[in-house]
């Protein structure tokens, strides 16, 4: 059986490396949001590419859940002193990633050529792709500050304004990277990670063809709401600055033309009725990702669940 | 007695800090080349603006003379890994001090504010000035590679190829920093430090205005070239392949028609009298600088000369 899987930040990112230590890399690949990227400090950053790497090179730092394990801060500690921009935050190995990367694109090579080399380098074996090698930025539009950038949003504003809308900036002229529509075409089934539905798989459900290729195949998604909130991030504040309550629920109700499958948690057992009233088969068992452990439970209770729904 | 000294990289930073340490921050400006600045990894470098910089704060590795002491590589072993161009190397917080100011320069800053600021942040009372806000680039015509930009010749080519001339592109642009020309002018004396005649000094002395002001004052160099070579760097090399025999009395005929005095090491004693032929007092000492007591001890002797020059 073959997945392609959807991904964001570090929730993805978890179910990603639980998916990658079940399933042999000619089985099992990832398509990653590059919405969130952005440039800083004259350095092209990809966080949702950096954590779902670092997360499957056994390299993410196991605390954040982004950035790198046993990481060093000097470089970040001497801009702090000369009283340069600090709010994101940058370790040192990670700047190496960073500096490598903004050379070669600089130099015109594609993000999913430079992600691939980078993959070889970590010892990942299994193919990792961004949505698009083109420039796409979320915009994230706030009743407070209007538009922001992601990431001036989600880290230096700490997701506190109230957000009214999302917007893909870029989108419509972004071709999704070599492999992507490949990767979907050649799935037997697709999964959605537990990552933001707005800012996380929305992006790369709007790349070109992408949406349409994902409605031909079983799509199976795992909720990121979890009893009403989230593990980490701001989709529940999203959900409800909306005017929608979040819940389990309200994330099937995002996907549902798509989905097939729903993965909702022991303690959304309650809403396994509403759901499966959508026509979406829904799993109930827990979804929590504790520890390595936990994303390799989660990743095997997935497959099993994907597996009795393309028999 | 106020003096003004033009420096290079490491021995004139070296000169510069025992002169600092003797002179008060009202008494001593160092003006310093900005030739070598270069933007790489997208990252704008002032490679001697560092050095003497890091010197005056105590920052400096004692063992190479450029970058940090005591400085961590996390950054660059990760491009290593990544094969990123490394022939230049990185330190972290070397890397703190280049993503502030490439910052900084790309929202308009110029390079003179940025060097106080940074200086204010490193404890250094003294001013140290860029010779110019504008871009200067140094570049180095060889026998072998036709012409480089001069850390391709100096750091990525290690000073190999044949040197036939020198340009400095963008100089005829080139407006001294805000302050330069004061310091020359309200300064009793200025000392050209021990640093490359052709690579350091030169490019400073070609900004507008820079060459007549100090032609109007008493100058003392310090010669770089001690027994016919140099302590560090391809001075001697360069004099060399340009066809002149590399010695002290060729640093003294570099500069002649400004120097009113001239600091030899005691190897060159024997040059003295061809020296003073040029109507340039000299002075026979020890210019070694091993320690910091070297740097302090030739720092005392340039200043007594100077006294004894404009008494």
């Amino acid at each position: 059986m073959k997945i392609t899987a959807l991904a964001g930040g570090v929730g993805g990112a978890k179910l990603a490396h639980g998916l990658s230590q079940i399933l042999p890399p000619d089985q099992f690949t990832i398509i990653v949001n590059t919405g969130d990227d952005f440039e800083h400090l004259g350095l092209y950053i990809s966080p949702d590419l950096d954590t779902v790497c670092y997360t499957l090179a056994g390299l993410a730092n196991p605390l954040t859940g982004w950035g790198r394990k046993d990481e060093s801060w000097h470089a970040f500690n001497e801009m702090e002193k000369l009283a340069g921009q600090t709010w994101f935050r940058l370790g040192d190995r990670d700047l190496g990633t960073h500096l490598v990367r903004t050379e070669r694109r600089k130099h015109g090579e594609k993000l999913s050529t430079i992600t691939q080399n980078f993959c070889r380098a970590w010892g990942i074996e299994h193919t990792i792709l961004p949505m698009t090698d083109d420039p796409v930025y979320t915009m994230v539009a706030t009743k407070e500050m209007g538009e922001l950038a992601f990431q001036e949003y989600f880290v230096h504003q700490r997701c506190e304004p109230s957000v009214t809308g999302f917007r893909f900036d870029g989108i419509e002229k972004a071709l999704p990277a070599p492999g992507v529509l490949e990767a979907i075409d050649q799935a037997d089934a697709l999964v959605f990670c537990p990552s933001n539905p707005w800012v996380s798989i929305d992006p790369i459900l709007a790349v070109a063809g992408v949406r349409s290729a994902c409605a031909t195949k079983p799509v199976v998604a795992v909720s990121p709401i979890i009893g009403g909130d989230v593990v980490k991030g701001p989709a529940a504040k999203m959900y409800r600055e909306l005017g929608i309550q979040p819940s389990a629920y309200a994330v099937a109700k995002h996907y549902e033309n798509l989905l097939q499958g729903f993965v909702v948690d022991t303690v959304d057992a309650e809403l396994q009725a509403s759901i499966e009233a959508m026509n979406i088969s829904t799993l109930v068992t827990n979804t929590i990702m504790e520890d390595e452990l936990g994303r390799l439970r989660l990743a095997k209770d997935v497959i099993d669940f994907v597996n009795s729904l393309i028999k």
